[in-house]
């Protein structure tokens, strides 16, 4: 490793890129706001959306996929739909390139491959999904129709982060379909829940569970629910939403259904979604000055182990060993890996792997042999031990339960002091300045409110939590009376 | 299942798209060229998806995530390639759409978003991805690179079919970066095998190895390697491809590595790919007139149980009965489903399930109960058997095995009968034109003659196949001199 990230507190948008771009993560690419999830980023993701997609199919979800492309005039039939993503589409005009008959060796786009009807690149797929339930849902015997897809999207935005805010990403999407209100919104909830589940117990980040204001709400929908994590420099970051849909889509694409009593009705809707952001939050949340700090359950390799040796000798004997430890690892499910490359001293194998966040170091030298034991390193808290060989695969898949346990804490203690109730306009500001993290504060409930608070300090209403207890007061900032307090936060 | 599916006999091309959109496995969609993968057929994706992808790590690949687009100037890079593609492809030209002021309630495209440079929707990925190692390598140390994507792609067919030529698919890319000529070839041949294993161990569908002529090869390949699988309609259909690339894109993209001699050299490559083709070649090669026979290893249900009862009581009994039988065999990690569905007879279920190409079929009933024993059906011999509830897991598993086997050996009989040599041009045309499959003859190793060929019968040169006899004979179209035959078939 050559040289040292960017710490938190010099900057903390480098240090982000650092360990996203020096941990091997990801990379930036030739077009602009696109980039590269390198394997090891990609490895994590893929941990992260098997989980995920157990999790779905658990709760009775299967996959499909549906096409890429949406036809410009299906984004028109649903009006708040098409007025929340028509400024940020990537559109397809044409189907063909020909060479230019101006410029040797370039192309060029052939105008008479001109499209009648623009295609829209997905930035999420209602309009297309409902456009085909029209043809699958007949009557209450097809309900509920429990769909998701794993797909990539884009959405033209202006400003770029690696994984916060990419023009394409990955993600998934659900889309349900439901005979009764009543099982839409049931559905929305417990997908939240299945939301809230994965990233607090695989990713260790705890998360306020909760409903959006209108001003907030997905372009199309009836109410959105959302987890909201909270990140080291005290922003909130949205983790992932559900959303009622209502009968809007089913409306706009005219799906309709028999029921029971043999009458036509307009089906309701969910759809919920998270993304590759995800990643952006994790990395956030937990990693340190030294690098990633990644949990265990979602760690691409838990464990490495980095030899200690002169001479081909003593290295020999090593491996041997090291081949018996990680087979027995391996066999208790846990991701090993060996690092015995030869062009790195240990001392850079030990930065390369924290900085890569790997949640468990293993060291051996001859030393360690003799006394029949290794040096144990664990990543969130940087504590070193030497452990017997006895018994060491069940000491460190308790480690790893440990390690996992501590971070959700460590990230739930600061989450907790960083839930700041206040209750006039000048505290509002100095904790939004001073301190950070949510700020629980009376709101009239209106609107124009909203935004003029966002206005002056750039804080948006991340939720109102659900179970929110009913508490009367005053706004904050109009004075005018308050039912319950809300979340407020600057947000990523 | 209300109407019979067109018979092979009456209409091959219509007995196919009777099964693919009778049989759940995808739909049509709005936008030309497109389809819906639903979700029985996303299922069975998901299967050979999840083991392919575990072939790949197995041979030490990994998997990583590359930009949808590609900038117009990074398709001009290889001559070859831009040839290939230039045709067929989706341009983004606008970010952005607007309301329309001239009609209400429509958008249009803003034409302030015009981008300075088009982009492609990615056919493949090769010009992203060597951009991208340009920095990703440096020195021998960096090599091999193996490195594979699951992805959408684009290309603008202008006459498609379901699975078969879709102008949006889904694929996997290997793409693989070596130091040597050698090492890069190897491990062309050796993706080759793993396809060739996979469809003829998975997918039960037996392959012929071979290497392309320069006619068909790959835009920017120096030499393409394949798999070729025959149909029922004698008609053969390329199922993998694995292509060693040379130095044309290194050389395109400027990447250059540091060997152990410190000398500067361009890297070698190689790039491989299968597809949702794949179920299209699934269907035709196996199914018949009663509708999708699949393969047990990644058919999405292996087993299927319908209960045969009149009333709530003797159901109940069964549910428990089959309760137990369902545990057995999901705990020898057998996929089963249970259709106790109210709305159809035991005799419609059937047809339903055959339809699907549920591989075995359960039925039971109280007299089965009565005698301690079910009804089996299998789906590849339409063979009845009635069976003890002693050891029926055991016994399951092995009647799955047997039918994995025999539709292979199958499948196998009738392509190595249509193999057919041929010396002659009438023998050729009328073997063509009256039996199908693989036309085994000599050819003057010319492109103008293979042109010729298929401009006179539609036929393709599929594959000089891998270790092919050396044997010295006259082409059968010009009369000239050859040393060894090829297969010729037409194709998919």
């Amino acid at each position: 490793m050559a040289d040292k990230i960017t710490s938190r507190s010099t900057d903390y948008a480098q240090w982000y890129n650092d360990l996203i771009l020096r941990g091997g993560l990801a990379d930036y690419s030739a077009v602009r706001g696109c980039m590269v999830i390198k394997p090891y980023g990609f490895a994590l993701w893929e941990n992260m959306r098997d989980n995920m997609d157990r999790m779905f199919k658990e709760t009775g979800h299967v996959n499909a996929y549906f096409p890429l492309f949406v036809p410009r005039t299906f984004l028109e039939k649903e009006e708040g739909h098409a007025e929340g993503f028509a400024k940020e589409c990537a559109v397809v005009t044409h189907y063909r390139l020909k060479t230019n008959p101006d410029k040797k060796g370039e192309l060029m786009v052939d105008p008479d491959s001109k499209l009648e009807e623009e295609l829209i690149i997905r930035p999420t797929s209602e309009t297309v999904i409902w456009n085909a339930y029209r043809d699958w849902i007949q009557s209450y015997r097809d309900l509920p129709l429990l769909i998701n897809q794993w797909a990539n999207v884009v959405r033209w935005e202006m400003r770029t982060r690696l994984f916060l805010r990419t023009t394409e990403f990955l993600w998934q999407e659900g889309h349900t379909a439901h005979a009764t209100a009543e099982e839409a919104v049931e559905e929305t909830r417990k997908m939240l829940d299945v939301y809230a589940d994965f990233v607090e117990h695989y990713m260790a980040l705890p998360v306020m569970k909760g409903v959006k204001t209108a001003n907030e709400r997905f372009a199309g929908a009836v109410d959105t629910y959302c987890i909201e994590a909270l990140m080291q420099d005290g922003k909130a970051l949205q983790a992932g939403t559900s959303h009622f849909l209502g009968q809007n889509f089913s409306k706009a694409f005219d799906v309709k259904f028999l029921n029971k009593e043999n009458q036509l009705e307009h089906v309701w809707a969910t759809s919920w979604g998270t993304s590759t952001r995800l990643i952006g939050a994790l990395v956030m949340a937990h990693s340190d000055d030294q690098g990633l700090v990644l949990p265990p359950r979602i760690a691409p390799i838990q464990v490495v182990i980095v030899p200690i040796y002169r001479g081909d000798e003593q290295k020999a004997v090593i491996d041997a060993k090291v081949a018996e430890i990680s087979d027995a690892l391996k066999a208790a499910g846990i991701r090993v890996k060996y690092d015995d490359t030869d062009n790195a001293r240990p001392g850079w194998k030990f930065a390369e792997w924290e900085l890569k966040g790997v949640p468990v170091r293993l060291a051996i030298g001859p030393k360690d042999l003799e006394k029949h034991q290794v040096e144990i390193a664990r990543r969130d808290t940087g504590v070193k031990e030497s452990a017997s060989l006895d018994g060491l695969t069940a000491h460190i898949t308790g480690l790893l339960d440990d390690i996992q346990q501590n971070l959700y804490q460590r990230a739930k203690a600061y989450r907790d002091i960083h839930i700041t109730p206040v209750d006039s306009w000048e505290a509002f500001r100095q904790v939004l300045e001073e301190k950070g993290g949510f700020v629980s504060a009376h709101w009239d409930g209106s609107p124009e409110t909203e935004e003029k608070i966002k206005e002056e300090t750039k804080a948006t209403i991340r939720c109102i939590p659900l179970d929110n207890p009913q508490e009367p007061g005053t706004c904050i900032y109009s004075g005018k009376p308050s039912k319950e307090r809300v979340l407020f936060a600057l947000a990523y």
